[in-house]
């Protein structure tokens, strides 16, 4: 158990379910003299939050963050940062027979096995609102970053089989569009797509892409906490990811040597290279490039068609979900990405300070 | 730092350079009472071994495993394993002018930065040698998890274009060809690109699969040591992987939600499922379908064609890598995606003997 | 950083400040289960709350908990537990020269030059109100354990030199005085020391015993996580704490090894000891005696006489700490030190599962 | 399980029995650029060595020490240092009733309860030859704390009820005597107190005292990982320490604040205390003094007279160990606890250069 920590020096550890009181985490290592406030939570908050387009549930949540501890005077003071978000959607509702159905693609079966019970109202701690917590901390790293010249950008690079070319990015329209995508064009023909899909009383998944700039060379720590193995852990954490890459990913295991090594070049008195079909991590260590990883999300397990399932008493049945369900959790995932990513970066970043012994001489 | 340990009950911790004395591994919280020889590694580390094809290096090293604590009359004692690999081709070799050069696609320009030093003898600590600990612990778990019931069939799934369809699997042929394909007509074709690949001077990526037969529903653990998500950053945190999978992985992410979830059946006792696109995880635990993953591993960078880079003095430069190398290592990685694989599926087996109340007071 | 989380299996992570919105706690891998109230809480954190006594601080806090996640139709569901408990006394305060001295014996400095800040609103996070916490985490660990007859028995052994000798203990009496001692007649006299410490506004120091009953033989892993080791570490971690003493502890150090050896008979099936100057543990592991464990607490650093100081501007200074204060904590801290314990024992109960291969097998 | 691991960033990893073929540790998160040879290790492993004295066990042991990796060039790398010690002495030896009877303080019961087994050749992994991969590491974090300016002065306080007051440490007489006491005069009398001991086939214990120069105030976590906590749990983890205690430890219990309280003053642009009763630690945190703490080390279990114990087929039986015994460990355990500080001080300052925004800020 005890898996909802993450992090070696900047460590979270979320808390919540759908259906409790609140959900939140508690930010421990967070290095002192931040400049912090409830807004800058809640701006990342506010990314992932219901009921923001026609393709997101209706539940109102106004997700509202509160900082119980660690920020005095406006500042983080290296004490634990404890933020809680109220669940206010929580009014009981007539779960019917989804009390004792094992709904596919969802987490019910399995939590009933391994803990022998589960929390039939809405997901417990399996459902998308443990994500808050995540997101919460992932503003407090990202503010961090900033300072330190480390920016992120992730966005919905598919919806299905619409897929936005890299070529045909515009990054000024990921804000934009309701779907997070860097091309509003892609976005509309997908948001046809996802109609479609709710018409047809399906849903779709998408894959997200999230690329860092600013992280120095130098980050990640060799063998089992390298960067990309710790991004994919974290990214793979997220509820419905199926897939993860670094750079170019599978497209890697087809290509020639010769194409995908990327070479080096010597200009104003940098490193850099020609290509970065590594995203930006050579042996698990930064290389300097920007960092790119991207996320496989599956479709939305809730669906309205007929699916065939069985009871908890062992019983054949089939299950229809009724009510309104998101036909796509892509573009609120997109947060949830970036967050994570802030999270793994900026802890690297912190354990790597002690690498070499001339950075101890220099700071005792 | 302190990257080189990985787990939280049953725990590994490796070390060891590929032109040090030796490398290996401490294998720390292994239970008592398990049968292990130094044959039972042995078996394991033969397979990752060097000199085994024409397409895998010449480098002669009997890799013999050295078990030097932890086992007494044949049994382990419950105490920490150390396994020693001594490194048998240590020669001084003339490295001429990769001594200075940072190699395209290897970590020589990564480790340099963060460490302010790199061991220019073939890699040092991110050398493929690294892997030797790895597979001997993995060895000690695959052989623990076999007792319990729970198997493991790794091969090579592609190599460069050449992809096994799953329909055409015939597990008998893994064995029989040296590419560890699950096909031999699909190896003798992979073997005729790779002849290519070595005329070119160039290398080919391949993808690994993984099935996982035999695990109970209910391991892993929520939020953030999923089993998926620990799969996931156990198997990128392998060399030259880029990309991880778990079921239908990227696949999931264009499919519908009818298509992908995959529906529950009650028959003679059990919970089945229809079909398997989850790979045998939901929310992040095990469902009791066979667990499947994929590992995309890059072309070797070392390649004999000419390629631009720099010097460590910051000069630009045209390297030319001599001597015979690898055209691939997706066959010599198979078993070290197996031993990852068995790594984290015991060490969250033991993980989740705790989750119920119930089970700690049957036990005590 | 980092160092607010506790425990491997069964893991506690605290936060707040004394003089912020809230003080709280996230109890991760809790088994699921466990039938838990927030009056299970209660009557733990009752022990620990102010104003109960002429000795105690008279600030008002009910220290009401209020568990916020984890509990589902009255019984743990194996998710993290969030409990909180809002800070009442806020009010603002002139804390006059307090703001820029640093307390003799207090964090003050210590925290200043770490994070280049403090909090001088009563200690931050160094004050005991930091325990509120552990002990709510305590709670439930200790309601587990005395499902699996694990029970503990925590009291004050001395006060200055007033110290209760073991063949007078009247466990009865613990609740009975409002010093938790084992015997009326000593806790009076120890009153009248306090009164007198009152009086010549100083402050007096004293030992906490804690006895814990019923804990199998085997528990405690070798090296560095031995249940002696791992309780010393605990214990000392809480606040005020000097010195900790496994069994006979300081006293064995003087003793010839005839002495301190505890002979061994076998009665009723049962291997059993002669006496237990090994305070139950025997190389690390719990050996089925009572494990005792005793804590040297500090006297309160906060007097009202005169101290010399200086301010954080560099100046030597005369501080006087006017108001009331707890002329002793020790009272307050026996809950701290049995929550320490029970969290750290119920932990390694759990790690103790998969000891042995057999235990695996019987499970799986 | 997992026992034999210690350390966040500087972590190290023992395993190895006493009659195994080896005994070892693994060093992870070394800082790169520390100049270490074999001598460095060579030194400390030389002040724990058998054979020093009439009151040290005969057993002829080299312990030289091999570095395996981690070291190129003479310099640290930044990745694992793995030292091995042969185990010379592994003569098959006639146990005969020891193999079937549980020895009075020691582990040979514990360890068959939890294991299901006992190593019954000297003690397995529960021997004091478990502490030569603490001590190796520990060379290797001393040297390189001595490069930051922090040194350690471990000796032995006390033997049996010979304790060498304060006022009469003559630091240079340490190394003149086989007991490592800081009074030749003193050491005399408790040879001659433990020649008494060896006459009656007893044993004595002692304290040892560890005073740690140099270190920079504010060392040390918040709440768990405090550093009077990580050293109690460090030194606490040593086979037979029963006590621990910071600064005053147990006299602090009887003293009153007044007395207690280290007053602060201001002298030439330091903050400065006109005592140390605190130990060099305040609210965990290291406040610029020098730390003290004091280990009580019980008397070897081993001894020549008759005692009463148990078989592991439970027979009640007479036990006589035959064969020289150590009369005292404690000298031999004195740079064990130094290699604890050592490693306990060295991670708490790695950890420590997180702490504040400002330190990232400069460092990237």
């Amino acid at each position: 158990m005890a898996g909802s920590t993450y992090g070696t020096l900047f460590r979270i550890t979320t808390w919540g379910e759908s259906h409790g009181p609140a959900v939140g985490v508690v930010i421990d290592g967070c290095p002192a003299g931040l400049a912090l406030s409830e807004q800058d939570v809640q701006k990342y908050l506010d990314r992932r939050r219901p009921g923001q387009s026609r393709f997101t549930t209706k539940r109102k949540e106004g997700d509202t963050a509160e900082i119980l501890s660690g920020v005095f005077e406006g500042k983080t003071t290296g004490t634990p940062i404890s933020i809680v978000v109220r669940n206010e959607d929580q009014r009981s509702h007539d779960y019917g027979r989804l009390k004792n159905c094992y709904r596919p693609g969802h987490a019910d079966y399995t939590f009933d096995v391994k803990y022998g019970f589960r929390d039939f109202r809405g997901g417990g701690r399996s459902s998308g609102r443990e994500t808050i917590g995540r997101v919460a901390a992932g503003a407090v790293a990202a503010k961090l970053l900033k300072e330190l010249g480390i920016t992120f950008t992730a966005y919905t690079k598919s919806i299905g089989a619409i897929c936005v070319p890299q070529q045909e990015y515009q990054f000024k329209d990921i804000m934009e569009n309701a779907l997070y995508m860097p091309n509003n064009t892609y976005a509309e023909r997908a948001s046809e797509y996802l109609d479609c899909c709710i018409k047809n009383q399906d849903s779709s998944g998408g894959v997200i892409e999230c690329m860092i700039d600013g992280v120095p060379a130098g980050i990640g720590e060799t063998v089992f906490q390298k960067l990309d193995a710790s991004l994919a852990g974290a990214v793979m954490s997220i509820g419905a990811v199926k897939g993860v890459e670094i750079g170019d990913g599978f497209a890697a295991a087809k290509a020639a040597g010769s194409e995908n090594n990327d070479a080096f070049f010597y200009e104003e008195g940098h490193i850099c290279k020609r290509t970065n079909h590594s995203g930006g991590v050579l042996g698990g260590i930064s290389d300097g490039s920007p960092i790119i990883l991207r996320a496989a999300i599956k479709p939305t397990p809730s669906i309205g068609k007929e699916q065939e399932t069985v009871t908890d008493a062992g019983e054949n049945t089939i299950l229809v979900i009724t009510g309104r369900h998101d036909p796509v959790i892509v573009p609120r995932a997109v947060v949830v990405v970036e967050a994570m990513a802030a999270l793994t970066i900026l802890d690297l970043l912190m354990i790597n300070m002690s690498a070499r012994l001339e950075s101890l001489r220099d700071f005792y």
